[in-house]
Parts: C-alpha cells; sequence; structure tokens
C-alpha cells in the first residue's frame, strides 16, 4: 500500500530515523504478537521503552532486548511523554485505559491507540480523553507483524495535529510511511474499516472460488495464475467506480448490472450443486437485484454503493 | 488477466489472424452486445459471416458491414461448419440449439458455446450434441466487450482437440489468447464460475466499503487510492492460499483467522452503526466463525476453501 501514499490529501512521512527519537521515551501497552513487534521496533531504534501486558509473561524477550517491565499500566504510562496502546479491540483498550489509576497517570501525556475498532469507538475514546486533559490520537496498522520496522509498514493517523507532529519522531521508529488522514479522529478507523472490508471480502471470494474449482477438478496451482489476472484488473476499475459514486454516474455499458447478477446466480448454482455453501455470493446477488429492482439494471457495479448508503 | 496465460497448462494462442481464416465461415447466434462485437470481429478479418438473433433487427449494422443475414437459425447454421453460439445463458441457448431443425442442420458441423452458466450446464449440453452427432466445444470471454478483436480480449476454450485446432484460426479473429484448458467439456465455465465469484465477491466487497467510507464522510476518490493497494497486496497471497489448499497447509502464523473474524466483526458493527446493509460481511464472518469453530482459529484464511468443500 505504501505505493499509494502520495496520492493521498494526508501527511505521508517516510521512514527514516529522527535522532530526536533517541532522546524519548514510549510505553507499549499490549505486547499479543503485533504489541511486541512494536516495542522491538522502539528498541530496535534506541528509544527508552517501557512495556505492560495484562497478562503477565509476554514481555521477557523485549526485557531481555532493553525494555523496562512495568509492573501496572499507570506505572507504565507514567514513564513516558507517549503511549501506545496495541490490544485486540476497544473494549480491551477500555479496560486498561479507563481504571482511574491509569486515567489519572495520563492526564497531559498522549496516547496513540492502534488497536483495531469501529469509527465510532474512536469517536467515543476521544470524548473520554477530552473529558481528562489526555491528548489522543487514534491509528491503524494496515500491515502484518513482519513489516514493523521495515519499509513495507503502513500505518493510517488521525486527531490532533499538535500531539501527532510532536511524536511523529518516535512514531517512525516502527518504520515504513505515517499517513495523517486529519483531524477528525474517526479517520483512521473509518479507512481500516472500509480497506479491510475490501480485503476480507476478496480473499472470502477467492477461499469459496478455491472450494468451487477443487470441487470441479481444477486445483489450487492452476486457478491461481487467472485468479491474479482477476486481481490485476481491479484497480483501475476501483478508481472508475469512486468517481462514479463521487460524481452521481454510474455508467454500466460495459458491464451492467443485470449481467452481472445473472452471472452471480450462476456463481450460486454451481457452487450449490457442489453442497458448498454459497452464503457471501447469495447476499452479493442480493445487493445487486435489490438494485436493479430500484430501477438501476443498466447502471454499473458502482450504483450498488449509492443504494447500500440511501437512508 | 493475458499475462497470466503462460503459467497455465493450457494452450494459449497469442492473436495474429491466419491467412486460412479468410477462407473461411462462421455462424454467430444471438446478437446482443458480446454476440454483435463477435460478428463485427469475424467480418473485420475478412471471414465470410452469416448472423442470426431471436428477435429481429439486431443485425442492420452488422449486414451493412458485410455480413449475411439469415431468416432462421436453422438457415444460419447451414451457412457454415462452424457456428458461434453467445446468448445469456444455456436456456436461452436450449431454446435455440435444441429445436429439431436446428439440431439436424448442425449434424457434423461444429458448435463453440461462449454464452455463460455452470460447469453442469456445458456437461449436459455435450451429452446433447454428442447424441445428435454434432462437434461440440464450450468456452468463456473473460474480458468486456470493447476487448474483442483487440489483443486485450481473454478466451478461454474446453473440449475435444480436433474441432478446436481445427476452428481456432477462425477463433482468432476475435483477437487476445485462447487458452484450451483440457478436453473435459465443463473446464471452460468451471474456470469462468471460480473467476467471476472473485471479480463479483471483490467488486461487491468494494461497492460496500465504498458506502460506509462516504458514510464516514470520506470520498470515492479519497478511498481509491488505498483501495488500489489492497487490490495491489492480493496477487502473492493468492498463489500462497493456492499452495495452502493443494498442500494441506494452512499457515495462519501471520495473520490467524480468529483475528480476522474480530476485523470481520469491526466492519459489520460500523456498518450497520450507519444503517447499511452487511449481508455480505456477515456471510464471510459465517465461514470464518464455523472454521473456527472446527478448531481452526490459529490457521489462516485459506482453511476457509478446505472446511467450505466438505461433505
Amino acid at each position: 500500500m505504501s505505493s499509494s501514499n502520495e496520492q493521498t490529501t494526508g501527511r505521508p512521512s517516510s521512514a527514516h530515523r529522527s535522532s530526536a527519537a533517541g532522546e524519548s521515551a514510549v510505553t507499549v501497552l499490549g505486547l499479543g504478537p503485533m504489541g511486541q513487534a512494536l516495542a522491538g521496533a522502539f528498541l530496535d531504534a534506541g528509544i527508552r521503552t517501557t512495556v505492560w501486558n495484562r497478562t503477565p509473561g509476554k514481555d521477557r524477550e523485549l526485557v531481555e532486548r532493553g525494555a523496562t517491565s512495568a509492573a501496572t499500566a499507570e506505572e507504565a504510562v507514567a514513564a513516558g511523554e507517549l503511549t501506545v496502546v496495541c490490544v485486540v479491540n476497544y473494549d480491551a483498550a477500555d479496560a486498561v485505559l479507563r481504571r482511574d489509576a491509569v486515567t489519572e497517570a495520563l492526564k497531559g501525556r498522549t496516547v496513540v491507540n492502534l488497536s483495531a475498532d469501529t469509527p465510532a469507538r474512536a469517536r467515543d475514546t476521544a470524548d473520554w480523553a477530552a473529558r481528562h486533559g489526555i491528548h489522543y490520537l487514534d491509528g491503524a496498522i494496515m500491515t502484518p507483524t513482519p513489516t514493523i520496522g521495515t519499509p513495507d509498514a503502513v500505518f493510517l493517523h488521525s486527531g490532533p495535529l499538535e500531539p501527532y507532529e510532536q511524536h511523529l519522531p518516535v512514531l517512525r521508529a516502527l518504520g515504513g510511511t505515517h499517513t495523517h488522514l486529519g483531524t477528525e479522529i474517526s479517520r483512521a478507523a473509518a479507512y481500516d474499516v472500509a480497506l479491510l472490508d475490501i480485503f476480507w471480502t476478496a480473499s472470502a471470494g477467492y477461499a469459496h472460488a478455491l472450494a468451487v474449482a477443487r470441487a470441479e477438478g481444477i486445483s489450487g496451482r492452476e486457478l491461481a495464475p487467472f485468479a491474479k489476472g482477476i486481481a490485476e484488473i481491479l484497480p483501475p476499475l476501483f478508481e472508475e467506480w469512486a468517481d462514479d459514486v463521487d460524481d452521481g454516474t454510474f455508467s454500466g455499458e460495459t458491464n451492467p448490472l443485470t449481467s452481472g447478477a445473472s452471472s452471480m446466480a450462476h456463481i450460486v448454482h454451481a457452487s450449490e450443486e457442489h453442497g458448498i455453501d454459497a452464503g457471501v455470493m447469495r447476499a452479493a446477488e442480493g445487493w445487486a437485484r435489490r438494485t436493479i429492482g430500484l430501477g438501476h439494471g443498466t447502471d454499473g457495479l458502482s450504483r450498488i454503493a449509492e443504494v447500500l448508503g440511501r437512508h
């Protein structure tokens, strides 16, 4: 994804470690695989790093590499100006941050929450932070753990610019590109949700296609080169359909929804003839049929986005 | 998709128009936008072309360009050795081909059915053709009408090699690449279904992502560069997951299903908080939860393909 950053209106920052980072201190709350990767990258950059995890025993390797292990979350956040949170979701983040002692210790400090959840949870957390005099930044990590600390990592951020710019030198230790998407706190989570929507839906579709192909005697390796060809035709279409929804044009000249729905029905039949659940495609066909039923059968697939968004 | 052809075990044929094509005659049944594009490409290659459509009036432009208009389908198929069928599905194809007069006229001739439907319908049509002494080839057109007659067109074929090789010089007039996937008649339809499964599922996911993003104040044009980035990370993953299902390895080290299911739940919540239907992602999450419930939570997404295929 890093190649896309220059095309955004955000503020991409390429990965080079600031000398300022060496004088800083950072706290990492949450030591799952991603939290450990984040703490490890801070340590590699020579940043004083304090770590804490709800269940103990996750910090051994990090302590060997120079991290300070805190006995409590409040002790951990008191160790520096910047706390990075990386837990499974915002329920887990709340369980750590919204304990009185931790909230008190965070006053005047900055939290960057890299946990994943919905935009609404990011907004709610920003409200809580504002009520307690805590500087709050929300973020999303778009790449898997092995990319952390390398140029391939992709981080999205949103929230107030001042603490973002103040702590960016430290965050750059995490490698990759950092894009500030806007001051509205929920933007990073909104991008995260929308992009993972594309990723997981496409991936589920591919898993289903593999199942159907194999039921027809086609191996994964036989299908893969053609499947890659399908993935390669998506980027220009994604651009075209984005223009469609922004401009209210939904050109279906070369690929009208009526023809798409017919194709989707073939897929459902072919799948169910083999006893393979076609629930994902049935739901997608439902969207296409609903959009056609509203009188948009000659429009392209982008019309589905407009119809889904109607209230 | 054309770049993928060399990687298949099929027989790709690059687009150059054989001189043999000029001496040939071809019949096109079905003059929707795709049928007209096929007939137009044959005419451009100087091939004697006879056309017919169930409802009249679709052949005017083609006749002006030199096509012969047949009054009946039986008259049309009698005009040459090769009949190309391109109608909406196999119900429509049967309605044309399985009339006694047409079946009789096709005896000893070759039919290439480029209509889309399920692999089972291709097998059924091959049975019918065998009973009536008709040479039958099944095919799929993987690219939209504007590609026909250009190097970008992609055709998949399956069925007996002899008639395929006999008529390939004429078929090459359609441009692009022609890949023979095997003698099993259903292979082209099976590839078609599996590849369109990926295409339509990914496209539906993108339409949904656009709707969610816009509800969060992110425009299509803001999302598109990042969405393209997501599409770009799919090809290597597609290859990896194909190996997984072929080899029975389902590595989830960097992206276990449990974490995927959690991410899918965020997407469902974020969507439904805006009143946007999340049926596709709900179905995908259902597959992930079912696979986790069967004890595969630490496996990767490719395990879903294996679980979907169990009987």
